[in-house]
């Protein structure tokens, strides 16, 4: 069965079946793991979530707990990876690099081709080099992961050294749930590719997180957060999305290839945003985001009205991380030589925490 | 253009055009950067393929010295990926974690965003990490890279310390030329999803990487030394082909997913092995590759004369790779544990050079 069109991008191909997701873009639903997202975003922890996608069911509460130290124990990094984790913060090159060596080294110590065993400590590590990469950047020294912190209050905590807030932690877990697998997008294809020819999950993992690093795919969120900021700042939304859509320009924070509807994650987190702000928004920033949002959609309409452009999950990813107290992947305190600067997938500031 | 019929490893589909290089498998042709495979692996250098690969056209003598130097130019490992390819080594590893590791943590030190700077750089450095992954595991200091060697012969000399005979190099520089692109396998397939989002081609390169780890795509050459050398050891390929196949086995190095007629590459290979081992095949290794490739054919063709079962490229890359001197992916001196050195890949031994 060759067929000599060429489908640039896949463009209607159907490689694969997946149990772990699925997306009607028409409808605007997201099942994850057989649940709707709204459903296990709102009430799942992290393990819960991930233990879902391994076993293809929620874990009883003994599952949970193994669960959770298993992950816990394969958080901490090994000195070597430090090594290459602190350099590449010195450099001043971007997280998602970092990232990409961190988890590229994350065989070491373990059995990587055991695929539960890899695919624990891929997802137990990511945090761990994130946060070591933040520290190294700010000259400060790394913080050892806490075992009893669960896997969200655990990277809060690694970033600041502060036990997180409740809050905080719902938030981030929320955000985590809700973005945890959504169908064959490109990092997750990807990783599909790699263990097709029988490679491993590390393999796998790093292959995505290269994938994921592209500004199309995962870059998102970045400058959505510089956009959302510099509006706070000027009180002027109208102007804004006015000025961008008069010279020609997208809004960034609208728009998915797949959802025609509002895409259901940034429903999810936009609730997941206002229950976080709801009391703490004391400079008013959630409400510039929430006052964007309807101008931007509102004049969208008017512009567009074939294009039912859409409010996307990269829009309310900026907005709740920002209040949860994540970092942008790179911090305005040093200055990067311009020439790396330039092709850098996200450039933000945060040095806000939720304490 | 939707399609819901499922294309399980995208068979039949057209997913891009490539200039880099055109298979026919009916015909059992290969064309690389547009010259036949035989044309160009028999005359040009790695450094001459790779720069017609790059810009689509065979450099000139400056611009070949150019890209020499700057290939040469890229080679050093840093000290933190030397820590991570140590660890791995130490740990008995697979070397395609440690050359996964390292391509990983290419970026280091360089402007990876500039695609030309970071695919010379993925080139340059790859035969740096698996030479110093292998003399780590030699329990033998790295040799550093010699700039005034090719990067052929560089390769050879990092791994020993000893220059290679020019027979050894031009023998290396057959193979990487047949080898150097091949279509859409799953390899070149990952690496291009990557960049598909816009990511660096460090990312691509390390993804590609833990691509060809798989024993489905890069994984062969070794099992078939072991075979080789286990039928010279007996000296009866009759009666191994005869036992393989009696018991229903595949016999490894035989048979192509594309090619139904003999792999090009492997023809290639053929004459690069027997014209290397001319004259210093003292043991009969070569006399008894080519007395089983023989007897396997006539046996294939008996046993399962509707398959049209031809010798792969792995069966000569395992031949001409040993007479070289390149090492296997880990050395029987050492015992690694039963559980790691079950997921291996290739586990071959070979402790004989060309000099």
């Amino acid at each position: 069965m060759t067929d000599d069109t060429v489908r640039p991008g896949l463009e209607g191909v159907t490689v694969a079946e997946t149990r772990l997701s699925r997306v009607d873009g028409e409808a605007g639903e997201l099942l994850v793991g057989g649940y709707p997202v709204e459903t296990l975003a709102g009430n799942a922890s992290f393990e819960e979530a991930v233990y879902l996608l391994f076993e293809d069911r929620l874990p009883t509460g003994r599952e949970l707990d193994r669960f959770r130290s298993e992950l816990a124990a394969h958080r901490t990094l090994d000195e070597e990876v430090h090594g290459v984790v602190r350099r590449a913060a010195a450099d001043g090159d971007p997280a998602m690099d970092a990232l990409r060596m961190g988890v590229a080294a994350a065989s070491l110590g373990i059995d990587a081709e055991d695929p539960r065993t890899a695919a624990t400590r891929v997802v137990a590590v990511a945090p761990t080099i994130v946060a070591a990469y933040w520290r190294y950047r700010q000259d400060e020294a790394p913080i050892e992961p806490d075992p009893d912190l669960s896997h969200a209050a655990n990277y809060l905590y690694m970033l600041t050294g502060e036990r997180p807030s409740d809050a905080a932690v719902r938030g981030l877990e929320t955000y985590l749930a809700t973005v945890i697998d959504h169908g064959l997008n490109a990092s997750t294809f990807t990783a599909r590719t790699v263990v097709s020819t029988e490679s491993d999950l590390v393999s796998a993992g790093t292959a995505a997180i290269g994938t994921l690093k592209g500004p199309l795919h995962g870059g998102a969120p970045g400058p959505v957060l510089d956009m959302l900021q510099s509006v706070h700042e000027s009180g002027d939304p109208e102007g804004f999305v006015r000025d961008r859509l008069d010279a020609g320009e997208r809004l960034m924070g609208f728009g998915h290839r797949v959802y025609r509807v509002r895409d259901p994650r940034a429903a999810v987190l936009s609730s997941a945003a206002e229950r976080f702000y709801a009391g703490t928004d004391e400079d008013g920033f959630y409400e510039t985001v929430e006052q964007f949002e309807s101008v931007a959609l509102d004049a969208l309409a008017e512009h567009k009205p074939d294009r039912r452009l859409a409010t996307n999950v990269e829009f309310y990813t900026a907005a709740l991380l920002h209040g949860v107290g994540i970092p942008g992947t790179c911090s305005r305190r040093r200055s990067p030589s311009a020439g790396r600067a330039a092709g850098w997938p996200t450039v933000w500031s945060n040095s806000t925490t939720t304490d």
